[in-house]
């Protein structure tokens, strides 16, 4: 398997073809799956926001306030509502927003970023990125990832995930399938598009010279059933039950 | 970068030289990395307990007795005891034992692994992954990543892990860096280590014709900071704290 990022890519604008700029630079093979970071299909689909154009409401006021007592550092009740527009729900109000973002992925303040965008305070993630996905697949004739970079419980650092996904399952099933002695095995499902994303940051960079499409090459999804369940719902998610009856002691 | 798995490894067993294992059927250049199952890891280092040899305590009979009720299945007690023995705390003990490992991993039963041991019930995590990485990558040169895989809140699924690593650093970091605007960067720390097991996973397979041991050859590093910190404290995971002030309603 390999995994190369697609080089020269301009600055992504507003209403840009990312497919097309990627058809350009890559003879695609059938065996390519293209993770493409939610910044760029981002950019493309004009996900930005300008914080001079947003109303706070009450709700986002007070969250703000809340975390501007705890952390000591002025929030702007803008950018709380903007986390709110976006969001289904918030597992975490304080120190930090951890919110449920409209299509299902937990990420601090729905994954909105106020870094690399040029022309904008906020850059938002996708609205329906697996739909995006979607389109990007059918135009490059193969499967199509977008990915975000976020954190998680119990492990420091961030690592690539997918958000959205298309042309491909989200997951291996390894289910009834046994070891080598026969034995069922302890692994049952195994969340490829994270694992491709994950694989995918490890040649993405970040800022100056980033090159945010990245192209995996021979990788063999074998002869297992697949899943596209990947975020869970609450009912599913004993971490965030626990966390809807928890409030910092801040 | 390329991923491929070392091929025509035989069954592993205990005092098996994993490195010349390696070392005979790949030529590794300084730009590998190598990833090693942890399974594998575990079965060279003899990790293995038959539960006859097991006395289960007053606190294990407790543990197994409350998941029985609850999942309705029954549940050895012995089990629930080498689960605790492994481990320095319980985060979960319902509905299922999610552990925080002598040494730093939050894995449900604390990884212990009842499949794919031909010769014994249980097959342990290595007792330190972090020296037999070190041992690993001493021996064979390069960076060396003993890897796991385990499943993780908010997304359904199971993925790659490090569990070990030596030869290289945990992360990425990017704090101070810029992008292509001068705009300070939103991701900040990039647990590399995690990302290269993962992309691990998607070659090594399981079971039947499984390749344990993969190598990941021309990841750049790049020129970035580095630190070692992978596995949160308790008093930097809120999820952690969450979860012991909650009982599973059931």
């Amino acid at each position: 398997m390999e995994v190369f990022a697609v080089p020269d890519l301009p600055e992504i604008r507003a209403g840009d073809d990312v497919a097309a700029l990627v058809e350009e630079r890559v003879d695609l093979r059938a065996d390519d799956v293209v993770c493409v970071a939610s910044t760029v299909v981002s950019k493309a689909e004009g996900r930005t926001v300008n914080l001079e154009s947003v109303t706070a409401g009450e709700r986002a006021r007070a969250l703000a306030g809340r975390l501007a007592s705890i952390t000591g550092e002025s929030k702007d009740p803008r950018f709380a509502q903007v986390v709110l527009d976006e969001s289904n729900a918030l597992l975490l109000d304080a120190p930090f927003l951890l919110a449920e973002t409209r299509f299902g992925h937990v990420t601090v303040n729905a994954g909105i970023d106020r870094s690399n965008v040029p022309e904008a305070d906020l850059l938002l993630l996708p609205e329906d990125p697996t739909a995006s996905a979607a389109a990007l697949s059918t135009a490059l004739g193969v499967p199509a990832i977008v990915t975000d970079t976020c954190g998680r419980p119990f492990r420091h650092g961030q690592r690539g995930v997918a958000i959205g996904w298309a042309g491909m399952p989200a997951s291996r099933d390894w289910r009834g399938e046994t070891d080598r002695e026969g034995r069922e095995l302890d692994v049952t499902v195994e969340a490829v598009v994270d694992e491709l994303a994950a694989a995918a940051n490890l040649v993405s960079g970040e800022g100056d010279g980033g090159t945010p499409v990245v192209v995996i090459r021979g990788f063999e999804f074998g002869d297992h059933g697949g899943n596209d369940l990947l975020f869970r719902a609450r009912e599913d998610d004993l971490v965030r039950q626990a966390l809807e009856r928890w409030e910092f002691p801040g």
